[in-house]
């Protein structure tokens, strides 16, 4: 999956620096919206903000507040880096006061004034969906609203924010900025937007939350809270629990699922685990029988779940904290709310935490799931891929009723669970965009003179896939056809390296940029993220970024290279790939060396390969890779009946040739003129 | 040029810890010295240190200190996170309290105990040079070290140190392993050691200082410090001061040059660089009369350069940073002795200042001179190459006679101002240490039976350069012509790489471990650094190390991949290469994309090469920059009249054929096929 997060994330990291260097090379444009007339103009998709903001100033003053930000995040934070790429409808505070509902931004509300930040990739959305009330603010520097509000809030003024919608990181940057400037950055715990959005705020999650059965489960929760405290008791500085705000590891240490986040199976809560007893902070009424059996079969004990108010979590933690204790956090996704309560002493911080880690290792029966969940996959992808075949010339496909098609196809497989994100269905010119879902409105026709670039995947009981394709069913320009087996290029040669454990992904994600540089090209996202058995579709932290931990045995990630040309075209091709032992010769270091094993089993489009380009090695590793993908989907396509697609698959997956500048086509002429020799030979001496 | 702490730099930045978790694998010997009998069993190596101690500790109980810290840096830091890989023997503190003369370690005395801690490449040499006063801790983590004062150091007690010895982050690593354990960190301006030291410590330096002629200069310094105060007033926090502390950032401003620091042609100075006056703080009695005259040309006014005394330099930014300014620093080699001088909100902090980013970027001029240094560094080698050809078979070569060859064949060539590090020069399995050069003591003799790596480098007053070569002049076993050959295709697949400007090294580096890791081989140091104008061999902050800045056209770096069989043998292949702009096909970006050019111009051992392991791109590549090497370095070999080594370069330049694997050798084959068909058919015909 590409989301246009991971290309802001990509590009800050690449500069080492804040996101407003990004948009300083972006020119400015004229505001869809015209404040300045009377009445304005407002395009008719704005929202009328003028009652909200009243009603929230009035708290504001009733809290004696002169500044409240407002965030695009929960108190979660899935998928930490990425700002939140999925919140519930309930959490979406920045879109209610707004009007905005793009993933990622910032507002500040004072007593006369409001205005939103964001990046570059919503500026568009931004003006389209706000009224006069707001400014727009084309950067995401908590520098530059810092310097706003120093200008907005006078001397002795308080700024305010929610602590629990605050990375610990964000509330220092924010205290930074208003360092020494005489006003004050206040927690308040009381959201304001919250008490005014008041009966129109949607209800809380009410749906089940229940426990996978253990036929899709690595281990049982048990032994995954052995691990954990084995962790906790073999680290030198000894912590005596462990605090998990992440909605992921909560349902992944105790095999539970819900559906409180759109195309995420996770559910409102918290944990505290101590050495003695564990205490779930969860909405205990909407777990299943099963799922409170399964928690409480071994009570009391030490393995025992106490189930606690979801609410409860900070005064528990409180509590907890003020014995003597250790308690370790993943920083990069506990928010301030809940670290300010921790002495400083009492705390042990890592970016992750013991849980994040340990799930980013999947154990053998974890990726017999996901390597099944991608057959089945398989099978629906290539479903849609023939269907396209069939459609597209006939011009009865748009990007939309594709998305629909691919959704509905996957629905269809057993175990599914839908798609594990919105599908991007991209035409021609929109695959260029960072930042696109065709909708019911505006959808582009697919059509044989353009390329068309669809990115999917589906929760499974067993597994969630990622996996992007790019085709066309026409004549490609000879450009397309080369930055494509550029970008396949890439994709091959970063699946096939062979390197030491630990490797840091930062370091190696330069293989699949290395055939696009040889001739001047390059894209601007990462290269790939980490992924969860039924769980996220982007899995920290596993991957290629800086900030991800280093590869080992049995991580899952994506491979996404990918091409884009500005209004004409865009490539990307994504597999996900499991990271396994390789067979090496020799052997420097105690462990042995890694690669990757493909599990996505889709093949790619051969209109759009120019197999000349290929080095020999790599038509090596296609042609295994295809026999591979024959092996495991074969059976499946038949024992799903699916003669028609089973012959695609044939068709598709023949294995290539040498191209005619390779070795063995020199040496298959050779062998043909060493005939031809022995022949004439034969014929002199006759 | 190749130097342990790269590695252990490297193994830092790879596992993203600190040093103790480098030791924590290396089994523990017995220690040399036998401190259990009375007497002690000392190596005959050890310095007695008892008397020293006895004064140290008389100053420190008059100071009322309970524990003083001596480390092995001095107070400007050359190659920062090198901890000063070179000082003056006056600034050796901890090898004169001590007896141990590596070059990183730090001692801690206590009033009744006293303790090293070093890594491990000097564990044996630590336990040879210090007596029994001395405890050897096998690790250098500042944990550790803090935890040894806890338990030396009663609650009340003062902890010491001089704040010009420490880095802001040593400083502030020191500041946190105290924090709330009832011991106080206080910086004491007199060093101690120094006090103790007295008359018998070496005299300051007295050397000339000495301008660099105009033809041996890329810019007058008055361009230089027009540039850097541009950079100041364009910077957004519009600093008004750039202070120097790096001896290579004065000594590139102002083109002067001494001989202060082994190896460095530096001297001890400090500048105060406003943007209305320029203090540099010297022994300006050293300063030659030109090159006062150059510094004093135009005074008085903005560039005058106004000259006091080096100990002067706490008290005048401290008196400058009274005023409404903003001075920016290079937080890298800045020690804390003069940030703490600075107020907070004074200070423009980066890790390099912008004298350091400039000189990474080399003019046309410059590179033109470096250029040409490596040419008649290239024929010093290439005598030394033949020279060892026809000495070694004769059993008439030692390590130690060598490097004295190699030293003094590059004294002979013009403007040579002697080795920019102590040669390498390492036999059979001393090459696999990590840290060796061989000394008149120990030297082990070179051998047909042996491999051979030399690593060496010359100061020319055009230019530094570093080249490391490995020989066999005998019969390599096929597992080391497979190592070797890898270790070239790696240095070959970085060299030739395209990538786009701005690329971060450390995300690059990895293309020349590809090839060795392929087999399951790898090296346990860093790929390169970068490389002065007559100045440090290790310059940063050019390189692929994490903490490295991004690569822009200009910038020299060395690219030094290896192989290291302990107890057998040792591979290092390293170049120089200038980042120049590549030919592309297409560009994606505003910038052209970059490339390698190599400098050094010295053929590869062919006897080492296994051609068949080469691809034909590599073979391509491998021709073409021997054919540089011919066309750069035969005219100069001619020119100095060397007829042999002439003949010598034209032998191991020869162009290397495609291997029986490769394509060319098929078309060849074909062609020769297809000759002997038609000689048949017309034979046939006749």
């Amino acid at each position: 999956m590409h989301t246009s997060q991971w290309i802001v994330a990509w590009v800050l990291l690449l500069q080492g620096c804040t996101a407003g260097r990004l948009q300083r090379d972006t020119s400015p444009r004229p505001d869809i919206r015209d404040c300045s007339t009377s009445p304005p103009y407002l395009p008719p998709t704005a929202t009328e903000t003028t009652a909200r903001l009243a009603a929230l100033r009035g708290a504001m003053q009733a809290h004696g507040i002169d500044a409240y930000i407002v965030p695009a995040t929960d108190a979660h934070m899935l998928c930490p880096r990425l700002q939140s790429e999925y919140i519930a409808e309930r959490d979406s505070r920045l879109g209610w006061v707004t009007g905005f509902t793009g993933s990622a931004g910032t507002a500040v509300v004072t007593l006369d004034k409001a205005a939103l930040w964001t990046d570059s990739r919503y500026w568009t959305q931004a003006e389209r969906q706000m009224d006069c009330n707001w400014e727009l603010q084309r950067t995401t520097r908590i520098e530059s609203i810092g310097l706003w509000i120093l200008e907005a809030v006078p001397v002795g003024g308080n700024v305010s924010v929610d602590p629990f919608l605050f990375s610990i990181d964000t509330w220092s940057s924010y205290s930074e900025a208003l360092h020494g400037s005489g006003r004050t950055l206040l927690a308040i715990e009381t959201n304001l937007v919250d008490e005014v959005w008041g009966d129109q705020r949607p209800p809380a999650a009410s749906s089940s939350i229940y426990s996978l059965s253990t036929e899709f489960t690595g281990s049982s929760w048990q032994e995954k809270v052995a691990g954990i405290r084995q962790q906790m008791e073999q680290h030198v500085q000894s912590p005596t629990a462990v605090l998990l705000s992440g909605l992921e590891e909560t349902a992944w240490l105790f095999n539970l699922r819900g559906d409180d986040i759109p195309y995420n199976p996770v559910f409102y809560s918290y944990t505290l685990l101590t050495s003695s007893d564990i205490r779930l902070f969860v909405d205990e009424t909407r777990l299943t029988a099963e799922a409170r059996q399964s928690l409480q079969a071994d009570c009391p004990g030490s393995l025992c779940v106490e189930l606690l108010e979801y609410d409860q979590v900070r005064a528990h933690v409180h509590d907890y904290a003020q014995g003597n204790v250790t308690i370790w956090i993943g920083t990069e996704y506990t928010t301030y709310g809940l670290y300010s309560v921790i002495p400083q002493e009492k705390l042990l911080e890592d970016s992750y935490s013991p849980v994040m880690t340990a799930k980013a290792v999947k154990n053998a029966k974890e990726q017999e799931l996901l390597r099944a969940a991608h057959v089945r996959d398989a099978v629906a992808v290539i479903q849609y891929l023939l269907w396209l075949e069939k459609m597209v010339p006939q011009g009865l496909v748009d990007e939309f009723s594709g998305a629909r098609q691919v959704d509905a196809l996957r629905w269809a497989q057993e175990h599914s669970r839908g798609p594990s994100f919105e599908s991007i269905s991209a035409s021609g010119l929109n695959a260029a965009l960072a930042h696109y879902s065709p909708s019911n409105v505006s959808s582009r026709k697919l059509s044989v003179d353009e390329m068309y670039l669809s990115d999917t995947g589906g929760q499974y009981l067993d597994g969630t896939t990622d996996i992007t394709r790019t085709m066309h069913w026409g004549v490609p320009t000879p450009f397309q056809k080369e930055a494509y087996t550029r970008v396949l290029m890439g994709n091959i040669d970063l699946s096939r390296l062979i390197f030491p454990t630990n490797t840091a992904g930062r370091t190696v994600e330069t293989f699949a940029r290395q055939a696009l540089w040889k001739v001047g090209l390059n894209y601007g996202h990462g290269t790939g993220h980490g992924i969860g058995n039924f769980l996220s579709v982007h899995e920290w932290p596993v991957g290629f970024q800086s900030s991800n931990i280093a590869l080992t045995k049995g991580m899952f990630t994506s491979i996404e290279p990918g091409y884009y040309q500005d209004g004409e075209f865009g490539i990307r091709i994504e597999d996900i790939a499991l990271v396994v032992e390789a067979q090496t010769e020799h052997q420097t270091g105690d462990e042995p060396f890694l690669t990757f094993e493909i599990v996505s089993l889709v093949p790619y489009d051969r209109n759009l390969i120019d197999v000349s380009l290929l080095s020999q090695e790599q038509i090596q590793y296609l042609n295994t890779y295809y026999e591979t993908i024959r092996e495991r989907v074969g059976p499946e396509l038949q024992s799903q009946q699916l003669e028609e697609e089973y012959r695609w698959l044939q068709r598709n997956t023949e294995p290539f040739l040498q191209s005619s500048a390779g070795t063995a086509a020199a040496a298959l002429g050779t062998l043909a003129i060493t005939s031809l020799v022995s022949a004439l030979l034969t014929k002199l001496q006759a």
